[in-house]
Order: structure tokens, then sequence, then C-alpha cells
């Protein structure tokens, strides 16, 4: 008679992370004015109103409570290949896109299909934790590729080169990227495209926050060469562009080969994602196409806001900074990221994530979620960060 | 230069099967009348209206458009538990349910913790077949557990018993059971418990059925021993007690050394689940119990309509019949189960499941879901299964 025991990877994997700042957050007495929450990236702004009602009419609707399709209803992967097509100047059919219950479940069924226990991926750190736990659950090895402050957080195709061996199944990008937000130059994204090719890999592009580049910026070439479907495979969000990350859509854009693997991990794991936002994204893609544009505006004017905010604070660097997010480098006296968030939280009520919550390498840096608050209140940043160390 | 691979895993994964039952339904000319479509288990009536409008405004509530926590919104995790305590005669905390996105999630979560590549998990066969392919993804090997017609495909714990390995961490019990639509007797119940107990391995029980057994039923005593907490681990589903597939609702009741460890997998594939379809189900389910207790009728009702359906044929046999499902023997000169299905799909209109979908030993067997059709729509299946071989 012994005690069931866990699987020895699920006790490796550390503990989810925003919770712990939560718990941080409780203890905040209030000394230094509101709750200043820049954790978790979410839109501080509501979704669009029409989009809500459509959300509620088809919540409503007793057709959209049965089963759907396993990869997702048609109206809303026809909507996100048509963008897809609009936004990269490329050929996309509907059936390319798969709808998912989110995007953490999308990478880890992407990972699913391509590597096993044994296998390995290279992820550029800092990574996105979820990311991080997803492979370790698996028993994917997730080999850090570097990516330095002094090259803009931006990795780097040769060194990933050097990283490659014989368990390597792909390469992982997120771009825009958190936790830094830097935005990987379109000649980089198509090194990478040429390394794993050359090589053998999957690309898989993580552009959850692709919806926020300035609207000049074309994020990389990649689909306009048909090619891309024997190699890449992109991952998408509707969380942070629709406002709705509490109704879990996201999307896969992958080619055929990969598709028919794929089915079986959407099949096993969700079933379907949920309906009722997808009837209501299928109509939003389209019709907030100006809103979305919008919101970059809005986005764009609380970079700024967070730039004005750290400018008198000597001590603070912003070493990245783009979409989303802001990656400061902690003071040279303050104490290390765990202990320098935990304090920032219970003394002065400014939520944010240590770096070491995104890989080794990263016990000098905090992530803000600047997107999360509005200029005003971004403002107020200066007070909570000023004389820390 | 070489194409990038799959996982091996995913490789030797079967395709989902319904899409394969679809594409032959396709080809269903329509001569023995309207299709009957006995496949995917879904209550063949609507979400009851109060639930509807609730989901609708919860739906287009900003509120519910966030994050929101990740093992789920105390109000449902509260209702649920209380829902437990009052069906299991049991002491049961909000905090000890877990409220997932879907029921098959919930398996695939529930798995990572307990096992990973390399282990073994004990199956009675017929299985669910999206548990065998989580399984299966996640490299642990599912061991077979014959359950016999002869035994009304109720598993034994005996033979169980002499399958279990170094390697094996769970036993997994479906009860009310897809594909057989068997109910296993509590005696039997506790004796996997005692087995569980006894040779440190968890009992994962999936009552996602667990509804629509007769109200005078106790499905089992385990939780009424708080012992429980150390080695059972109970999954639900929304989806076919509330008719709300599409809404992906599902739980997980479980221990807090249990819950420490899957809260990781559940942050990482999940986030959280969806918010809207929370809210609307902590109304429903204490509301809607004399609702669930009413259906409960309308399934015997259609049971004894399929019993009718099924008398006059003499080549045909129910070799199980319980909750939701049927279990049926083809007639000997039929071919077998898949040929069979694909005939009385495209020859006469009659969709249904062939028993080698659920694993080793069903390729004389056919799943009927007879929940899906109204009594008078069931009667037609006289017609159809006539004279088939």
């Amino acid at each position: 008679m012994s005690a069931p025991r866990f699987a020895a990877r699920i006790e490796r994997t550390a503990a989810p992370p925003i919770p712990a700042v939560r718990a941080w957050a409780a203890r905040y007495a209030g000394a230094a004015g509101p709750l200043l929450d820049m954790t978790q990236a979410v839109p501080g702004y509501p979704a669009h109103p029409e989009l809500l009602a459509r959300l509620g009419a088809a919540a409503a609707d007793p057709a959209q409570a049965g089963y759907g399709p396993i990869e997702g209803d048609m109206p809303l992967r026809a909507a996100l290949a048509a963008d897809i097509a609009g936004t990269y100047g490329a050929d996309i059919a509907a059936e390319e896109v798969v709808i998912t219950a989110g995007c953490n479940l999308a990478f880890a069924m992407a990972m699913e299909t391509i590597a096993g226990a044994g296998d390995a991926v290279l992820l550029p750190t800092p990574w996105y934790f979820n990311h991080r736990m997803a492979l370790e659950m698996l028993g994917i090895e997730a080999v850090p590729l570097p990516a330095r402050a002094e090259d803009g957080f931006v990795p780097d195709p040769a060194t990933a080169a050097a990283l490659i061996g014989p368990a390597t199944r792909a390469i992982v990008l997120v771009t825009p990227n958190n936790p830094t937000g830097a935005i990987y130059p379109a000649a980089t994204i198509a090194g990478f495209a040429a390394l794993c090719r050359a090589r053998g890999l999957w690309l898989v592009l993580d552009e959850t926050y692709r919806d926020f580049l300035p609207e000049d910026a074309i994020a990389h070439d990649l689909f306009r060469d048909g090619a891309w479907r024997d190699g890449v495979v992109q991952l998408y969000s509707f969380s942070k562009s629709y406002c709705v990350p509490g109704h879990r859509v996201g999307a896969i854009l992958a080619g055929p080969a990969f598709r028919a693997q794929l089915a079986k991990a959407v099949d096993t794991f969700q079933i379907c994602p949920p309906r009722a936002a997808q009837a209501a994204l299928a109509w939003g893609v389209p019709a907030l196409a100006d809103w979305r544009a919008g919101n970059r505006a809005i986005m764009a004017g609380r970079a700024d806001a967070f730039r004005r905010a750290l400018a008198p604070l000597q001590d603070w660097r912003i070493e990245s900074m783009g979409t989303y997010f802001a990656y400061l480098r902690l003071p040279e006296a303050a104490p290390d990221a765990e202990a320098a968030a935990e304090r920032l939280a219970v003394e002065r009520g400014l939520l944010c994530l240590p770096g070491s919550f995104f890989g080794p390498g990263q016990a000098r840096h905090i992530r803000l979620a600047f997107a999360n608050a509005e200029v005003s209140t971004i403002a107020g940043v200066t007070a909570r960060l000023a004389g820390f160390a």
C-alpha cells in the first residue's frame, strides 16, 4: 500500500506564475494608491459593443449550444483566412485555418503534432512561461536560444544553427514578443525560415500580438511563397485583438500534411472550440478592422505614456519595448527580479512579472504590460518605481 | 534539406472517427427517409430557455470577456461542489472542483498529471476513443481491460489486478459507460477503489453521464470516505446534462495534492475555462435540478422506445443498454462493424459508430446514441435495421 504518484514531468514543472503575483497583491495595503495591475496581457479597454451584443445573441442561440466541426466553424475559418491573406499579401484558404480553444491550447497541440518525449525545440529566451511549461509536461526539451538585450532581444539564426542537434524538431518564435515586446525584423524571420527549411525543422510563429504592429509594418513575407505549407505553422489569438480572452478562441494556420496530424490532437483535446464566440468573431474579423486599427493608435499612445513615465527615473532602464510589453532592467541596487516584483506589489501596489518567470538569465528584468492601463494611469508608474532600489 | 517530421506518436494515432462517419452520411441519397444521426452523444432536446437567456446575458457582459481564475470561477465551483455533495452524500468544498474547457480536456490534463511516456493506464474495453487517443499521443500505454458482454460489459477488479505492472499508474472507469451504456454497480466501483488503494494507483472516474442514472441509483459511496482525496479523481461534463456541448465546460474533482499538480496543466492548456458559460451554469446547476430529473424520464422513455424498435428484429441483439447508448451485436451474416456502419449510413441513412472505433475485440458491435432522437424517430430504427444482413 503506497500513495499513488504523479507524473515525474509535472512535478518538475513550475507552478503557474500569475497566481503567485496575485497573492503578493493581496498583501498590498494601499499606501501608494490603487493597485496597478500590469501582469497578465489584457487590453485595458472593453470589446466593441456590437461584438458584445453578437456574443450575447450567439450564446443565447440553441444552435450554437451544440457541437460544431472539430477544426472550427467555417465562417470564422474563412474570415480569419481572408484577414491573413490581406495582412500578409498571400493566398490563404479557409480550410488552412484551424480554430482552437485559445492560443495556449493551440501551442500545446502544435507541439504534440511536431514532437514527443526526447525531442527538442529551440525557444528564444526570455520565453513565454506557458510555452516552456507545455514543453516540459510533454517531455520535449526546451533548448534556450539566448536573445540578448544588446540585439534588441531579437534572436539570431546563426546562433540558433549552432544549437540544432539530432533531436531538434522545431524553432518557435514569438513576434511581437512576449515578454520583451520586441518586433522581429522580417529579414530575421526569413532567416529562421531558411534555416528551418535547410535543416528539416518546423518554424512555429506565435503572432498573438500581430494586430498591434505599427500599421505600415509587414510582419514577414513567408506566406507569399506557397512552400510555407511544408514547414511553417502560425499561431494566433483572438483574445487581445478583440478583447475577449474569457471566450477562449485562438487559431492555427498550417499546411495540409500538418493539419491531417493536428486534427487528431484537436479532436482529442477540444472536440470543438467554443461555438458562440466563433459566430460573433466571424462577424468581427472583417467588421472591426477599423476598430482594430484604432486600437493600434491607443497602444502607441500608451507606449509613449510609458516612456514618459520612465524618463525621470535615472536608475530604471527600458531595455525593450514594442507591442504590449515593456521589459525593464532593474536598478543596480535592487534585489533580483522575484524579490523586486514582490516588493513592488506588496509595498507599492504595482503588479508586474519578474524576469525569472521567463527563463534563464532574466533575473535582472521585470515585464510590465503597459497595454493594460490608460494613459492617465500609466503616468502613475513614475511614483511607483521612483527611489525603489 | 529534408521535410520536417511529425511526432511519431501522433502519426500512430488514429484519425478522428466522427468525421469519417459524416463522410459516409454525405453519400446517403435519402432512400430510407430522413438521415437518422445516432453517432455523437448529443441530447435530442434543447437547453433550458432560461439557461440560454443567461448564457446570452453573460456572453454580452464585458466582465465575462476577461480572463478568469485558472481553475474556474468560484460560483460554478461552489455550485458543482454542492451538487456533488448532495448527489453522493459527501462533504465537498468548492475548492475541490476545477472547471475545465470540456471533459475531453479534463481527461487529457488528468492523465498529464498522473502519467508520462513509458507509464501505463488500465482502460476497460470497449473504451472511449478519445481516451485512447489522448493516451497514445502522450506516450502512455493504454492497457486493455476486457469488459465482456456476458458480464454486462462491467469490468472485473480481479481481472484488472492481474494486468497491473510496474509501469501502471491509474485505472480509468467510465460509468455510466461510453460506448456500452453500462452502469457499473457501486460494489464494482468500490472494488476498483480498494484495488487502486492497495496498489498505489489513481482511480479516475469519468462520470459524464451520471445525471442520467435512474433517480434512485447512487453511483458509488467513494466520496463518503475522506480518503478519496488521496486516490480518486472524478471527471464531469456539463455538456450532456445541460445540453451545452458547444460551450465547452467540464470539471475535475480531486484532492489537494492532485490539484496542486493539475493546476500546472490547467494553466498551460486552458489558462481559464470559457467564462460566460460558467456564469450561466453557476445559476443552472441548482436551479435546473428538477429539469435534469425530468430529462432522466425522457431518456428512460427513449430507452423503452429503442427496445421496442429492436424487438421485432430477430437477428439484432442489444448486448448492452443503459444510459444514453445502446451497444448492439451485429447479425451473424452482417459484415464487420466498419463496413456495416458504412452500409447503414450510405444505404439506409442510419448513422452509428462501429465498435472497431472503441478498441480491440469490438468488430461485431455498433453503438447507437438513442438519447439523440425523439421517441417517434426512434421507432423508425426498426425499418433501417430490418433485413440488413
